[in-house]
């Protein structure tokens, strides 16, 4: 255990003790070095590993402060997975199904993939759609769709500048939402059968894709701080014929984890060394609690191996349909293989974006969002811990809008799914994460929803439905 | 030959004799039947097959009159096709440089697949896509993915319905443009390796999709009045293990080809016989010059074989990428499909466009369009007259955008497509419309675009390059 990480530690046990309360202010970074005799930037990257793992956060110009929640929590879930090979995928029906629950406008939607639009400005994207329209020429609408809206490419460009990463313009495909980006990726650099690695538990959307184009999943185990474990991956890397990663280095769903950048560096090492592609899917890039924005795997990428894939669906416009892919070496093809399948995003939808992001106050309503979201994780961890037996094990993500929750083993997520269907609650259940039909007592919980009377009451009733499984039992 | 085709052949050829001049009203429907003693459905079926034939042109509440360049035209191409083994594609890398030698504005777009935006009423749409927004709820942005936004997918079954086509509003999937429709249906009947029927000269990117999906293409030859030729279908279907059929029965792209209506029956009765879906690209339905919409195969569609494609990108509103599937039976299929790929097309355009539909006067821009699109075809046809070599032969398509031309023997259309563009000029080479490289003497000439100047200026080019080609022979 490294320096940093010790001492992280023994701050993380102050504040579970009660020692450090909730919303009390820890010392400073200057102050700790200071009185522990270590330097500035030991206790720096202590405090970024405190923000990462939900117990801290940070307030501009006012230091660190024990997060709300973070001592009567539960403890982590511990995700064992059960050792599988090389697997076909087929959750696709199951993944349906939750998504159909989502369908009815009354059922509280812990299930859902989206957060709430009412978190967006939808009058101010509309201003922009307006200015968007009149700014573009005729022209631009047949030939922006080879290449997508250039003010909307520079404006990304721009984003990743100030991010510290260059990239040139030309790598940047605009695509209908990262999930196109990401199967256009995928289709560049497999052939049906080949062996890909993903996470576990994953996306769902990631296991239908493989399901779909015929691969084969290598499930690597995530842990709920960590994320994905680099010591599985570097042996299944070495062992097998893997041709591609799909991973979200980033609060990853469903487990909010995320990579810290030094085993980000790592697993862009070991990618290099296996010269094996990877779709870095990092759609929640903008929905971190912490100060300061993280660095994605692509950061790292020399050789144009890393696709990073991103869109506007989850942090600003939802229903626009814009995404992209930093495409690195594969740019090109991923562009032709676009063409060929859906020739374009709207053009509309993208002019209305590189307006927004020019005018809009992105910045500003991100900044509104990440609160807006931290508050309702407070409030559905809260009430997480009064309806919810004992025993269960919850995440705290740093960010992004999912709680991923390990009951008891005995408990049957997939028959709580139905049963909380039908009594209005919809719930994302454990094994349409996993394309080995594991995680059977865990489910997914979104936060995303501004928390009402109806989410608490979609809470009770979860937790009278746990309790019934368990008399039952 | 039957009593009213019988009847046509003889008026047009009063009509290319110059009996009856270009311009000049001919008999009314009550007029040729009195005086030639046969029914009025019967000269109404010649008058239709005439119109079809682009040699007469319907003008409401005054009769039909012979259209302009009807007389002093070349004649048709005879579109032999060498007879070929089902064969993999491999179109793409020919198909990228037409569509990469668009990208220069300076260009004379003749080579363009899309027509002039500024034909279509942009400001208005403009306005549907405000009232559009302000209509929409935050819910639907999201709630609207999965289905499609619903007042669209209404107006559009109402448009099936006056079309007399009742199709249920279930089988209706929104698509990303006609392009993501085609693929997702393409993809939902067949596996790799299969046969699929297409038309031959067919629009490239059916066989770019062929290729990508690695499937065999079957080619049908298709004739520039009759379109596609049924007899060698029937055989072709009762002897090789087809497993889809993609056409475009109404004004073929490339060819311009329409079938009649009781062509589109038999064939109709060939899928039902043999069980075979087909994929109905109909994207061009809206722009005949004639006076009657045209009936698609769907009509006939009593068992879901039929998937009927279509999109607004030809015909209102480019680049705002909307499109759909009337399914069928395949309705459930390629909707699942499409979440798993794209998720949803825009949803802010498809607000803007039910809005259109609803309020913007949709059929009044379209009578304005096939106008201008007629009148265009003609500027085109006296140019390429004026211009081209005296053995030149080309289509006079009843509708749509694109001329067929084909050269003597010994003209090179790859060479030209190079030589043009090094002079400024885009065309589509003939090449790039079959699976097996045929019609290496024929291109594809778009009149999509305003008649300038400088279009006349680009056919003249292209007429002294071909006699360049002729004299170096």
């Amino acid at each position: 255990m490294k320096r940093y990480e010790q001492f992280a530690d023994e701050i993380a046990a102050l504040i579970r003790e009660g020692v450090i309360s909730p919303g009390e202010r820890i010392p400073s970074v200057r102050q700790a070095s200071r009185h522990h005799g270590i330097s500035p930037s030991t206790v720096f990257q202590a405090y970024y590993l405190l923000e990462n793992q939900g117990l801290i956060t940070a307030r501009a110009r006012s230091g660190y402060f024990v997060r709300e929640h973070a001592q009567r929590l539960r403890d982590e879930p511990r995700v064992t997975l059960q050792h599988a090979d090389p697997a076909e995928v087929k959750v696709s029906e199951l993944a349906f199904s939750v998504l159909d629950s989502l369908q009815d406008t009354q059922t509280v939607p812990f299930g859902s993939a989206f957060p709430s639009p009412e978190l967006f400005p939808l009058t101010r994207l509309s201003t922009s759609m307006t200015r968007g329209l009149r700014a573009l020429s005729p022209q631009q609408l047949v030939a922006d769709m080879t290449a997508g809206h250039t003010d909307l490419r520079r404006q990304i460009a721009l984003r990743y500048m100030l991010g510290g990463i260059q990239r040139p313009i030309e790598e940047l495909v605009i695509t209908n939402g990262a999930m196109e980006a990401l199967n256009l990726a995928l289709q560049c650099v497999t052939q049906p059968g080949d062996l890909v690695a993903v996470e576990s538990p994953a996306f769902y959307a990631t296991l239908q894709v493989l399901e779909r184009l015929k691969l084969r999943a290598v499930e690597i185990p995530v842990h709920p701080q960590n994320g994905i474990d680099l010591e599985v991956l570097a042996e299944r890397l070495a062992s097998l014929p893997i041709k591609a990663c799909w991973f979200m280095s980033h609060l990853q769903n469903p487990l909010g984890a995320s990579l810290s950048k030094e085993r980000k560096r790592i697993l862009y090492q070991l990618l290099k060394q296996h010269q094996v592609p990877m779709l870095e899917d990092d759609v929640y890039a903008e929905l971190y609690f912490g100060s300061a924005p993280p660095v994605p795997v692509k950061a790292f990428d020399d050789e144009g191996l890393v696709i990073h894939c991103s869109s506007f669906s989850k942090c600003l416009a939802p229903g626009y349909r814009v995404g992209w892919a930093a495409g690195g070496r594969y740019a090109k093809a991923i562009s032709r293989l676009k063409l060929m399948t859906t020739i374009s995003p709207s053009i509309p939808a993208q002019a209305a974006l590189a307006d927004y992001l020019q005018h809009g106050g992105f910045d500003r309503h991100l900044r509104k969002l990440r609160h807006a979201l931290e508050a309702q994780q407070a409030s559905m961890l809260a009430a997480a811990n009064r309806y919810f037996p004992a025993q269960t094990r919850i995440t705290r993500p740093a960010g992004g809008y999912f709680l991923w929750v390990e009951f008891p083993e005995h408990i049957d997520s997939l028959r709580l799914f139905t049963m909380a269907l039908d009594h209005g609650v919809s719930i994302a259940p454990g094994p349409i994460f996993s394309a080995t039909q594991q995680f059977r007592h865990c489910i997914r919980l979104s936060y995303g929803h501004p928390w009402t009377a109806y989410s608490e009451h979609g809470m009770e009733t979860l937790g009278k439905l746990l309790h019934s499984q368990r008399r039952l039992e």
